[in-house]
C-alpha cells in the first residue's frame, strides 16, 4: 500500500477500500504517512466526501489506534453527551451532576476551547484547585463518589484522531462534515459509553451554519453511533444567539451553579433538562425527572461531590476580572439580534479563549448579557457588561460586536431553542 | 495574512488575490508556511482550479523567490525548448547544437528523470568524463565556445518552484495544470531565454493522456509566456509510441549522434528538424535551414565542442549493458501498437530510470525497438532488445510489456507526430 495511491483515489473521486482506510490510518498513526501526505488527503475527502460506509470505517480505525476505556465494573449506566460548541454553552457543567443525580453515570471527556467558542475544561479550571487530568483509576474513583466526572482524555484514546485534528486545525480542513464526524464518535466510542446524547449546534456561533448541515452532522453521527452499538440521539438547537447571559469562564461557572441551585437564564434550564431527559431515555433510566433534581438539591449535591473529587473547592469565590466595559442599547425598542458569533468573538479577544494550543486563558474575562433577543430595552441601558484583566482589551472586543447587535421592531427569524430530534 | 486563510479561499472556490499569491509563495519558501499546509494548498488547486491571472501571478511570485539569469552580454540571440517528457525523447540532445549551429545561443536548464520518463542529464551522464553541474560562469563559458549548454538548474533558480515539486511528488498533487504550468514556466523565464519552444507531449507515455488535456497545458504555458514577454510557441507531439528505436541513457546518446551525424530514426530527424525551425523563428533567425545544418556536419562539430567543454569525450566508446533479452513477434501482420508506457516503465525497471530522487541509474540499461507501429513484422523476427547488468531485472521489465505490443492489419488511430501548433 501507498500514501499516494490513497491520495490519488479520493482525489480523483472514488470511495477508499477498508483496507486503504485502515493502512493510512495505522501508518499515519505510526509516522509512516507524512503529516504533508496526510493533508492532502483531508482536503481532498473534504472537497470529495465519503459514503457512509468509509466514514464507519474511517471511525473505527481511529479507535483501533489507541486504547478502550471500559466501565463495564459500575453499576449504573453510562450515559454522555456532545456539544459541537457554541457561544455561552456551558451545559456540560450543570447537566452531568444532574443526571448523575437521576441514577446515571456520567463519564465526560471533554476539550478545551480554541478559537471562539469556549472550552469545558478552561472554564472549569477557574474554580481554585480543580483538576483537568486525572488517572484512568482517579477517574473510577470519581465516578463512583459522585455519579459524574468531567477531565481531559488520556493521550491513549484515539491517537489517530488527536495527531488529524491538530493537522486539519492548521491546514483548512476542519470543515468537513465526515471528518468532524468521525472525530467526534471515535473519541466517544472509545471512551465506553452506552448511551450518547449529541447536541448539534446551528447558527453563526457554530460550527455549522445552517440547518441543513448541522442535520447532515447529525445524522452522520447519529450512523456512526448506532453502527458501533452506541445508543446515539441527536438533537439540534439554536446557536444564533449566546446560550444563557454569561460568556467566558468563571462567569459560566457561576451562571451554572445558579442553574444547579436551582435559577438561571430560562433556556440553559430548558436545554439542561431536556438533554438530561434524552441522556436518561438513551441510558434505558425512567421514573425519574431531572427537573425534581434541580429543585430538591440534589444534582447540586452531586457537582459539590464532583468538584471537591478532583481537588475543587465549590466555596471558594471565583475569580473576577478587574475591568469593566458596558456597551448600552443605541435606541429604544426590541432587541432583534444579539449575534453568537459576534459575542463569541469579543469574548475571546477579552482573553476567555485562545489563539493558540499553548495560549493561557484569563479566569475572569468574558461577556454578560443583561438583554436577550425579544427583550424590550432602552435607549442608553445596559446591554452587555465586557470584563477583561487589562482595558487594552476593549477596542478590539467591541470591533467584534459591530453589527452585532440591532434594534428593531421584532425579532427576525430567531431560531427555536430545540430546532429538531434525530435518533 | 494567514496560510489558513490563503487555503480556505481556495477550498471555497475563490480566486486568490495578488496579496494572497505573492504572500504564500513568499512566506513557503521561508519556511513560515509549513510543508502540511502547503500541501493541502496544492490539493485545493488541483480540484478546484486557477484562472489565468492567478497561474500568471504563482508563476511570477515563484520566479521572484530567487534569481534571474542573464545572457544579455551574448552576441547572438537565445532560445530554448521544453519537453513535457517522454519515453525515447532525446531531442535536446540533437537539438541543442543544431541551433547552435544555426547562429543562436541555447542555455538549455535540464533534469533528471523521475518515473517512466527519462532525464536528459541522465542520458548525458552516459559519456564518460561529462558534467551535469556547472557554475554560471563556466556556463557562460561553454555557451561562448559552443553555442549551446545543456545543465543542470542552479539551486538559486525558482527556489520556490524546487520545494513544491518535491512537495507535489510525494502528495498526490502533481497533476494539475495550473501547477505543472507554473513549475515549467518559472523556471524557464528564470532562465532568462527569449524565446521558448514547448514540446508538449500527448498519450500513454506522456504526463498528459488526451490531445484535450494537452492543448489545455500548452495554452496555459503559452499565455503566462507571452505575459512575461517571452516569444512563446507549443507544439502537440505524439508520444502513444516512443520516439526513435531507443530508450534509456547510453543507448539514446548513441542515437543521437547518429542524428548528428545525418542518419537516426526517421522520427527523431522529423521532430528535431520542426523543433530547430521553431526555435530558430522564435529567436527571430531567418535564412539557416536546420536540415542542411545535419547534413554538413556542423551541428555534429557544435555537439562535439559542447560535450568536450563540459569535461566529456565525445569519442570515448560509450557504456553498454552485459545482459540481453529479446522479445519476438508472436505472429506475422502489421505491429499495430507498440504502447509508448508500456515501454517507458519496462525501460525503467531495467535500470535506466530512478524510483527516488537519491537512486542511481544504470548508463547501459534500456530498450532497443527493431520495429515501430506500421512496420511489417513476421512471427518470431526480434521486436525488442532489452538492455541491463543484471538479469534479474528482466521478468519485471517484461510484465510492463504485457499487454503493450498489438500484431494486426494495420495501426489503429495513431497519433501523427505533430499533432498541433498553438503561438
Amino acid at each position: 500500500m501507498d500514501a499516494i495511491d490513497v491520495i490519488r483515489a479520493k482525489r480523483d473521486g472514488h470511495a477508499l477500500s477498508n483496507e486503504q482506510i485502515d493502512w493510512v490510518i495505522d501508518a499515519y498513526t505510526r509516522g509512516a504517512v507524512a503529516e504533508e501526505q496526510m493533508s492532502s488527503l483531508a482536503m481532498a475527502i473534504l472537497l470529495n466526501g465519503m459514503t457512509r460506509a468509509e466514514i464507519g470505517r474511517w471511525t473505527a480505525a481511529m479507535i483501533a489506534s489507541g486504547e478502550r476505556m471500559d466501565f463495564s465494573s459500575l453499576r449504573r449506566p453510562t450515559t454522555d453527551k456532545h456539544s459541537t460548541g457554541g457561544v455561552g454553552d456551558k451545559i456540560t457543567l450543570p447537566l452531568a451532576p444532574l443526571v448523575a443525580a437521576c441514577g446515571a453515570a456520567v463519564p465526560q471527556l471533554s476539550g478545551r476551547g480554541l478559537g471562539h467558542t469556549g472550552g469545558t475544561l478552561d472554564k472549569l479550571e477557574s474554580i481554585p484547585g480543580w483538576r483537568a487530568s486525572l488517572s484512568n483509576t482517579e477517574m473510577l474513583e470519581v465516578l463512583d463518589t459522585a455519579g459524574a466526572v468531567i477531565c481531559a482524555a488520556g493521550s491513549g484514546l484515539a491517537p489517530a484522531d488527536r495527531k488529524l485534528y491538530a493537522l486539519r486545525d492548521v491546514t483548512g480542513t476542519v470543515e468537513s462534515i465526515p471528518l468532524i464526524a468521525s472525530s467526534i464518535m471515535s473519541k466517544k466510542i472509545a471512551e465506553g459509553t452506552g448511551a450518547l446524547v449529541l447536541d448539534v449546534k446551528v447558527g453563526s456561533g457554530a460550527f455549522m451554519k445552517t440547518v441543513e448541515d448541522a442535520r447532515e452532522l447529525a445524522e452522520t453521527m447519529v450512523a456512526i453511533g448506532t453502527d458501533h452499538g452506541v445508543k446515539t440521539v441527536a438533537l439540534l438547537t439554536a446557536m444564533d444567539r449566546p446560550l444563557g447571559r454569561a460568556v467566558g469562564n468563571a462567569v459560566e461557572v457561576a451562571e451554572s451553579v445558579e442553574v444547579l441551585a436551582g435559577g438561571g437564564p430560562e433556556d440553559v434550564v430548558e436545554l439542561t433538562v431536556r438533554l438530561a431527559r434524552e441522556m436518561l431515555d438513551a441510558a434505558g433510566i425512567t421514573g425519574k425527572d431531572p427537573a425534581d433534581a434541580l429543585r430538591d438539591g440534589s444534582a447540586m449535591d452531586h457537582w459539590r461531590r464532583m468538584i471537591t473529587a478532583q481537588g475543587g473547592d465549590p466555596d471558594a469565590p471565583l475569580p473576577q476580572a478587574p475591568e469593566t466595559h458596558t456597551v448600552t442599547a443605541p435606541s429604544t425598542g426590541v432587541l432583534s439580534k444579539l449575534d453568537a458569533f459576534g459575542v463569541g468573538v469579543a469574548a475571546w479577544r477579552l482573553g476567555a479563549g485562545r489563539a493558540r494550543k499553548e495560549d493561557p486563558v484569563s479566569a475572569g474575562a468574558g461577556v454578560i448579557c443583561h438583554a436577550k433577543p425579544g427583550d424590550q430595552v432602552t435607549e442608553g441601558q445596559p446591554l452587555l457588561t465586557l470584563h477583561a484583566d487589562d482595558p487594552s482589551r476593549f477596542d478590539r472586543a467591541l470591533e467584534a460586536l459591530d453589527g452585532a447587535i440591532e434594534i428593531g421592531p421584532a425579532p427576525s427569524n430567531l431560531l427555536p431553542l430545540v430546532i429538531d430530534r434525530l435518533s
